[in-house]
């Protein structure tokens, strides 16, 4: 059997001693032969957008029984709960705020638990270590979930930014833009409206970027392209440089697609 | 029994390969199980005092038997000497120049020897990867302290910043600001006169903070508060905000804690 | 027998989910007992000279049977290939076009294969995951190098700035500029002009900088000087300081070797 995993993804950073501190605990809490695996520490403080998009990418990589400790919590020490619950064979422990929200549906059912506080003494401000932590290491010794707490029924959703058809076009916007600069938006080759999208423009803050090419090798260096991402999103890209740069462009910023005749 | 654990902390970043050189050596030459665990490579270059106050917070919070490498090392090339030492039932292994200076005193005896140099041919810059990696493979090996040099007696200290009562005045200082801005400060929620500091109004830099609250919901967004942070030293922070941009605050600034009356 | 290590080194950084992705790829697909360790993410983006500086520093020192994955991979969606190859008695997976070219060279025959496309369902832009991490698994899971494509004759070099011996003085260039500022150079302690130079005199863009020495505390505090860094290079560092900041070392600029006398 696979010696247990639990994964971390936080705002913290690794210049403090936050995410050192949840590592001790996990470590001398779970269980011996327990895998602690960094996934990411440089989520934008207090981005619970930005935490829901790493986690919906990456979790469903990951293999049945792995437990994620996502510690994006700007409401620590505020009403919000505390949460563990489950995604397809996997579990998830953080804060009910969110981060989960963008986790692709699934067909099997949702079990979910607040987290009791384990005493009085535990820290009004790091929850990861004292309250998320102790949770997770539970889990990977074997406990299930409802030995956490009660159950949950009305999980904190975190609704997806909506394409929006007008016309003849389709409005999205930015909702990431990654270390080289690539610009993803929220338009989802999934769509219905963009599967049949074959001779459609990209427009990005009002500048046209072009028809949505398959590969960066169709276009040129230097040349803005539009393809969907690894993720299937729509991103606008540059081969050899930063599209971020040569648009200025920001999370929230405007994109559009303009299809020749009105999508049906 | 648990797989072995040895944990990293250093100054050195991850763009460089000095810190993927000390993992290479740690699992060739360390035990076939061996688990190595990133704690942070972040610390400020050469900043001894950054060091002691990371492993002063992290280290209490791992299992028996964790091996801690530390290598934040001005004096490398000089006569500062290598050390192997115990804390509680953990191990330390690095500098003898106050990294491991601020650690919780305990009542177990320290074990503390010298690493002898392995031979001469090991770089004269870099002993992390020559002289401490080694050494901390071989604990993690089995062997004892002992086996690797000749007891030490005279540990490097390293003082910890007092609280100064001046009047009705407790003054401090600034002694680390996080990744969020938070101010933390040398002020222990330990400190007989803070015990009894129910009415006590926290200052810094001159400037008045308030009295010391419990939870960051006690303050509006954007307000500044005194609270003990989750270290149990004193900080200021600011709801959805950074404190130490709002107040200009740097490593070494004065905070003062005013009481109505004089501390008994 | 160990479990089996699975090393992770690119230009992706940690704020994305890249990374995430990968490993998640690797413990869905690889041995129950996968030990996966971060190298470095931050490489500088798209630089294939810093990914093999990097490797060539790090993977001698990993034990046998390490299989270490490296994507920094300009040409994703080009031609080039896809790569698994041999180093010693360890294994390296990553793009053909040099990141593997500056490991020091083996008295063992290199075994090298091409990876097949897996299917045609696979990222156009994020063959780290699609293609690289699934055969960094199936390698770890004990597949040999043959099972994943056919065999490759040719691999894809990268030529090491050569030293150039001018009169009495030998030239070469900054490879790389590290996080503390130390200035590191192609020119290697075992290039056979510089055995013979015992009282040579550095200079970097033209500015003199002393003669080769052997330690840091050779120098006072806030003095250039010259010595071999920790991996056999010709560096110029500062104590307690920056030398980059100081001469403003740029990657590329000039450095000199003078000899009293022609060496022969």
């Amino acid at each position: 059997m696979a010696a247990p995993i639990v994964t971390l993804t936080t705002d913290f950073g690794t210049r403090d001693s936050y995410v050192a501190q949840m590592k001790g605990v996990l470590l001398r809490l779970g269980p011996p032969e327990l895998r602690v695996i960094d996934l990411g520490h440089e989520i934008t403080a207090q981005s619970v957008r930005e935490a829901a998009l790493f986690v919906r990418e990456c979790v469903p990589r990951f293999p049945e029984g792995t437990i994620h400790l996502v510690v994006v919590d700007p409401g620590v020490g505020s009403a919000r709960r505390a949460l563990a619950r489950s995604w397809e064979g996997q579990r998830l422990v953080g804060p009910d705020n969110g981060v989960f929200g963008w986790l692709p549906p699934s067909d099997q059912p949702v079990l979910a638990h607040g987290i009791e506080t384990p005493s009085d003494a535990i820290s009004a401000t790091f929850h990861g270590r004292d309250l998320f932590a102790p949770a997770a290491a539970r889990l990977a010794r074997g406990e299930p979930l409802d030995a956490l707490g009660p159950a949950i029924a009305d999980l904190q959703g975190l609704s997806w930014p909506s394409a929006v058809l007008r016309g003849d076009q389709l409005y999205g916007e930015v909702l990431h833009i990654d270390r080289f600069g690539n610009v993803i938006t929220n338009l989802d080759r999934g769509d219905r409206h963009l599967l049949t999208a074959d001779n459609a423009t990209v427009s990005l803050r009002g500048r046209p970027i072009g028809p949505i090419r398959e590969h960066y090798a169709q276009a040129q260096p230097g040349e803005l392209l539009a393809l969907y991402g690894s993720s299937g999103l729509l991103e606008i890209a540059v081969r050899d440089g930063s599209a971020a740069l040569i648009v200025s462009a920001a999370v929230g910023d405007q994109v559009s697609v303009a299809f020749g005749e009105v999508p049906g």
